[in-house]
């Protein structure tokens, strides 16, 4: 190969379904996750911080639809092992609470917050690394711990700023959809595969419909694009006890709980499943979390295989236009359930655990469109530098605000075009701009600009009243530290 | 290949070089995190979150100390492209000030923080993922903008909790090396080499000494082990010019500045570099920064090829012992400098840019050998369950304390052996537990164990004065809360 000496020069791109936060992006996203770990924390949860990078093995074949090895993650060979980023916070919890299962109390009460990676096809806001936040207890087998975790979850919207009104966490359980199942003759290993597809069908009942989900039972469903998805292949009596569990919701959860018990009748652990549920409803209630907040809801399945019990999904039910400009509820927001055997593939014992995770993009975007969050970070005051021999008087002006805990930067671009320093401080978003040449400094003064003001008047040119207000203040240089906290307290 | 129905069951372990991080482990470095953030926030910088994947092109070759390409990251091959995890906060930046350089303000100040990956073999204390905390000037050519960067780097260090008298920045300039390297005859583009290995034995001066940086300079190197590191074979004479350079601090920072202008006589850009040191210690100066606290220091260089200008260290100069129990200076735990060519890798165009990194971890265990760090968080209060079917009960129970912001949790083991309930509240390092059965929800009360007055009651029982203290009440119900947290503002 012959030695290229001009290289091409790099392209500044993200890699495909990557994306860059910024500013406010970021902050917000933080204070969201400080709240929440607030919660989390006088749950009496502790932080866990695992390694994005785990071996292949280790993370195991959990992702959602998906069946090749490796498929859905990121993963690289080092020596003779693959190693991959995580896909999400609940295989590395299953690994450490088999590799430190001596030294950990019991049960363990983690929480963990950071990003996950999956190799997906990216779309429209589809990206391929992703915030989540997790809780789990492991070594709980009683469904308190179930009941805890959907509290902990009404508690943690409500922190962050979701109104009581604004969301529903629903509840089920894995034994009574195992016992209509049962009864409908699904149950057995041969019938795993038919399983895997009533799940998944059942899942996406918000997206299809009942009717698309009773395609899914049967033969198939041809989407709008043509594509065909295999049905599970179930005769009609079948797909009836199906249909018949997911539409068992009625509007008192006593109601609802009877209606169960009638679907899995002659089936033990759907029985099992059914006495779980009253159990959470009752230690919920004894916490006062109304029925309007918890409820069981049937129709809740949560798509993963690994659920052995309960299971739970926080929806946001005020509506948001879609892409076009219809009104539709929110949405699902955070999810889990009970999974007791993850632990078990590394040691062989069941170890029992639940637990929850949020989507922080979604339940972010759900603040930002109810304006809960400052999508515009306020910008520094800017010392403007009108005379560059000046820098260290600047640089005093600058560390005065400073210490007095006020956010503020001297100009550092080339200072020869003042306009550009005043566009800056606009780009910036800055409340003020303080300006100091020669003859500011001879008279030991400064002009300090109130920029949000001066918007204003410049908005309002025309209007009488607005006239008379000033934007531009000249202070004693020993009055600049108080006049500037003067406008920023009123701003 | 023979279908292997009993597969082995996966081992639950770390990836080599990668490690997990445990309760307070996570929360100090949050709340470091937070006062960096603090600071950089107060100094007109903007939080900026990229990927942690990106183009391997993208990346570029900036790791010290490795030739190979790939080498030293994390790669793997999508489609034609190779992706890679980030093992710096700089490169992503030169990216995205690239990739956005029309939206961005300019200059762009950008502070960011999060984990690295370095393929690297692991050793002790030496992990492949680690945090940084990075604060960076895009686009001022001013030096006003290192001053700055330098006073930042101090006030961050106070904010987390390191004294005035026990860290200090030292400042030095690559031009002026350069200059020093043009005297000693090393420049042209036919002498990279020479200069690279140079810049690495200078860098390496606090742990080799001058003897095996001259060694270097020279030949090269047989370390303990035996293996020989080659040297740059510089003459005798060039030797002394860049010995002279490394020796040349004085402890007045006029003096070494005087001395460095002698060494770069003849020599443009060493008298370029020469003033520039003036003017970041003036301007620094007239914001109070002594030079206690910050120092021209000529023996710094930091490794990296890629700076220009001003480079910049801080150092903890308090004392901790090494693994042999000899004193030793704690070290730098951040550094920093002048990189001018970064961007323009992608546009052609030259972006003037200066930045700090912190490292986290160093940092941080800075914090815990003065003591300035929690290192194990307070445990929640234990509420003990002595009867299973008042599991209700307990539950309100812990909602009137969570409710009271108290962190708290009921036991969620298997209740049958109290004294795993006792252990378990040992174990979470918990202050109190709160005990209630049958007599007492009769009676209407419940009793509160001082666990942590109990623990040093028992330490102490021959003591006198402790056998009258009890570590035990019994309070009625609906005066637990009070008691509780009479007993936690103790504490």
């Amino acid at each position: 190969m012959a030695k290229d000496k001009k290289q091409p020069r790099p392209k500044p791109v993200t890699p495909k379904g990557f994306r860059d936060y910024f500013g406010a992006e970021v902050t917000a996203r933080t204070e969201m996750l400080t709240k929440i770990a607030g919660v989390y924390h006088r749950y009496g949860f502790d932080a866990l911080e695992t390694s994005a990078v785990e071996t292949v093995e280790a993370l195991g074949k959990f992702l959602p639809d998906v069946d090749r090895p490796n498929e859905g993650v990121f993963a690289w060979e080092e020596d003779k092992d693959w190693l991959a980023l995580r896909y999400d916070m609940t295989a590395p919890l299953a690994r450490v609470a088999a590799q430190y299962r001596n030294d950990l109390p019991s049960p363990y009460r983690r929480y963990t917050m950071g990003p996950v990676w999956r190799n997906e096809k990216p779309g429209p806001g589809r990206f391929r690394q992703f915030y989540q936040c997790d809780a789990d207890t492991v070594g709980a087998a009683s469904v308190a711990a179930d009941a805890e975790i959907c509290a902990m979850l009404a508690d943690t919207l409500e922190a962050v700023g979701i109104d009581k009104d604004d969301y529903v966490i629903r509840v089920n359980n894995r034994k009574v959809l195992n016992g209509v199942m049962e009864v409908a003759g699904l149950s057995g290993d041969d019938k795993e595969a038919e399983r895997g597809i009533v799940l998944r069908a059942i899942d996406k009942l918000d997206r299809l419909g009942l009717e698309g989900v009773r395609a899914l039972l049967g033969e198939g469903r041809k989407d709008e694009s043509g594509d065909f998805t295999k049905g599970a292949g179930l005769g009609g009596e079948q797909a009836d006890i199906i249909m018949g569990f997911m539409d068992a919701k009625r509007d008192e959860g006593a109601a609802t709980v009877s209606r169960l018990r009638q679907l899995v009748q002659g089936s033990n652990i759907g029985g099992d499943g059914v006495a779980e549920l009253e159990d959470i409803a009752g230690l919920l209630d004894a916490q006062s979390y109304g029925s309007n907040r918890i409820v069981i809801d049937p129709s809740v399945v949560r798509g993963l295989g690994y659920y052995t019990g309960p299971v739970y999904e926080a929806e946001l039910t005020f509506e948001i236009e879609d892409e076009k400009g219809r009104p539709r509820n929110f949405g699902s927001v955070a999810g889990g359930g009970r999974y007791d055997d993850l632990v078990k593939r590394f040691t062989g014992q069941a170890v029992p655990a639940t637990g929850v995770s949020i989507g922080v993009d979604r339940l972010l975007a759900a603040l930002h469109a109810k304006g809960r969050t400052d999508t515009t970070a306020q910008g520094p005051v800017i010392i403007t530098v009108m005379d560059r021999d000046r820098m260290a008087d600047y640089q005093s002006m600058v560390a005065e605000l400073r210490n007095a805990g006020i956010r503020s930067e001297v100009y550092l671009g080339n200072p020869k075009n003042f306009g550009n320093q005043l566009k800056y401080a606009d780009k910036r978003h800055s409340p003020i701009a303080i300006i100091a040449g020669g003859d500011e400094f001879d008279q030991g003064v400064v002009q300090i600009k109130d920029l949000i003001l001066g918007a204003e008047i410049a908005k309002n040119a025309t209007l009488e009243e607005w006239k008379d207000r000033p934007s531009q203040y000249e202070v004693p240089r020993d009055e600049m530290l108080a006049k500037v906290r003067e406008i920023l307290d009123k701003s």
